[in-house]
């Protein structure tokens, strides 16, 4: 295996602090070990803090990766003649959209432009058009480098009498998210961003409501009533990987001796460098003020400067990895992540020097 | 994180050597990263090795444990009208014909006894009589130590026109299996078993015939589209879990360096020597001679013993996991894996010293 060493400042996955990397190599225990079992309780009380999650919730994490958290909150909600409405926003809101078609819903659609956040008056909006079983949003738009008024939607959500799905994939450790004070009903992220460990484990918050609110799951590994019947009652679904729990475990204890406001403000912080450093090369984001992930930086790529070929180099010659624009972005963007333990003011110092260099040499 | 050292002789996971350990520690790289694909490349090519696959199979690994392979094999060749003829020995071929179910197949059932392998005589009469579009069947049912015949089934299938999908989870590394030769379409597996990598991967094939008849996936994780669009197209679907794709990697390489035939000869060995050690203590296993996994055996609690306790001291006083019967089975067996790097002379002996040791003190 050639596995070279990269400063990871793509969209995710993050870097992974040694602390994390060292808690793989605590001996694999078994799935229903005890000792696994009480590891288990003790990262379901986490993740119901780092969420914020209400009391009465159900906070555990999928064996998969984000995507496999968007199913799994997707197919427990959904069956079909459930109204979803999804805003759609960028490509995740559209993987969103899709998943609810996918499992049976009546799909509508709030559709902005890429780039911009929702406005959450159109949602009101449509929910006073047409009501809605559901609300679904992206709260951290990996595709645009937008983060969506989450607050506002979910609580016009609420007012329809609407379960709120939200992603946070994007969000979680590294930006402002309390789902029990803004009343969102389901929220997944997954564990290669703004919590810092290998990716592969999607956490995921189910509320009281939407625990009652629950459908007859098609999927069997995503079924809720298995996975709680795991995580609570110790009885077997599937083998969950030790070290990626061992991962997310010792991440979330980081987490935690950091503090989440204060791990939020380090990354609004680099953020803002990043784009007081952009500003001087002359380079802007897509997003408008007000409405920028502090995690993912969306870099608008300058006219007349081959967007591959400076990713390439970035790559080739600093072994910096950053990401691509995808879908009507492709070629229009970099973007630029400082998530996790990645989120520092040498890499901001380091990334700049090295764009500038090739921008510039 | 409190993490005992526990020699892992249970129904998986299976011990991971250093070797495999070590792997896990590499450098993060992305999911879309060149070196990654290259290592993912390589990894399909190895994992169309151990499967035996035949020309024009596309075999990968799904980012989650066995049982996300068994919903993928499902997903991808199963629409409601199709017809599935499941084999049922066992827990795992009940949770096959469960999922069939869920994917809206037309289940038909050769239901057998906990404890012995199907008669293929059985699964070519049932297809006569009724015929079928697929035909499904556990390879090593975990639940009772019984190798089922899966060559003479998957050719009572192909004579019927049927696709054969077999779960090779206890089996795949550990005990003799040739998807290519036998004529198997869908066959998957998982990594924590007789490959000696950390759960959370499943390793899973299609043959040509299977790729022709797939159908429209209802799941997004599990597409069998998607997947491949990543693997082979490397177009974005899900960010892999990387230590977990440079564990199975190594693993697979110490599976091409020992050789898989003296690897299932190894398999074989070892739990011949467990059989004989446990003669010696007046035990015996729980599948008739000629139908026993090499991989998992099936030890009968003798009369009079408390099973729970015996597995509790196992643990407690010697640090050994085995497993408790499932189902029917509860309180009737112990389930004791020699699997992958566990399968070795000292732990057959270890663990026959221990049992003697708390059945006889």
């Amino acid at each position: 295996m050639n596995v070279p060493e990269r400063l990871l400042l793509g969209p995710g996955p993050s870097p992974i602090s040694g602390r994390v990397m060292q808690a793989m190599a605590a001996p694999v225990l078994s799935h229903l070990d005890p000792a696994m079992m009480a590891i288990l309780d003790d990262l379901r009380q986490r993740l119901g803090s780092v969420f914020g999650a209400a009391d009465g919730s159900f906070s555990f994490a999928v064996s998969g990766t984000g995507t496999s958290g968007m199913e799994t909150a997707v197919a427990n909600v959904t069956e079909p003649g459930r109204r979803a409405l999804v805003v759609v926003t960028g490509y995740f809101g559209d993987r969103l959209a899709q998943m609810f078609e996918r499992y049976g819903a009546s799909v509508s659609r709030v559709d902005g432009e890429w780039g911009k956040a929702c406005d959450p008056q159109r949602v009101a909006d449509a929910l006073a058009a047409n009501g809605a079983d559901i609300v679904a949003v992206v709260h951290g738009e990996t595709s645009t480098g937008v983060v969506n008024p989450v607050e506002q939607i979910a609580a016009a959500a609420r007012q329809h009498g609407a379960l709120t799905v939200v992603d946070a994939v994007t969000t979680l450790g590294g930006v402002p998210l309390d789902v029990g004070r803004w009343g969102v009903d389901v929220c997944y992220s997954c564990s290669q961003k703004g919590l810092g460990a290998p990716s592969g484990m999607a956490p995921i918050s189910f509320s009281a409501r939407a625990l009652e609110r629950r459908v007859t799951c098609r999927s069997f590994y995503f079924d809720l009533g298995l996975l709680r019947d795991y995580w609570v009652d110790r009885k077997y679904h599937h083998t969950i990987a030790a070290p990626l729990v061992y991962a997310l475990s010792e991440a979330l204890q980081v987490v935690q001796e950091e503090g989440l406001q204060a791990r939020w403000e380090r990354h609004r912080r680099h953020h803002l460098a990043l784009l007081a450093g952009l500003g001087k090369l002359g380079l802007s984001l897509l997003p408008p003020a007000g409405e920028r992930l502090w995690t993912l930086n969306a870099v608008r790529v300058p006219v007349g400067v081959q967007e591959p070929l400076v990713r390439r180099r970035l790559l080739d010659e600093f072994g910096i990895e950053v990401g691509a624009g995808l879908g009507p972005l492709a070629g229009q963007i970099w973007r630029v992540g400082l998530m996790g333990s990645g989120s520092t003011s040498s890499n901001v110092l380091l990334f700049l020097a090295a764009l500038d260099d090739i921008l510039h040499s």
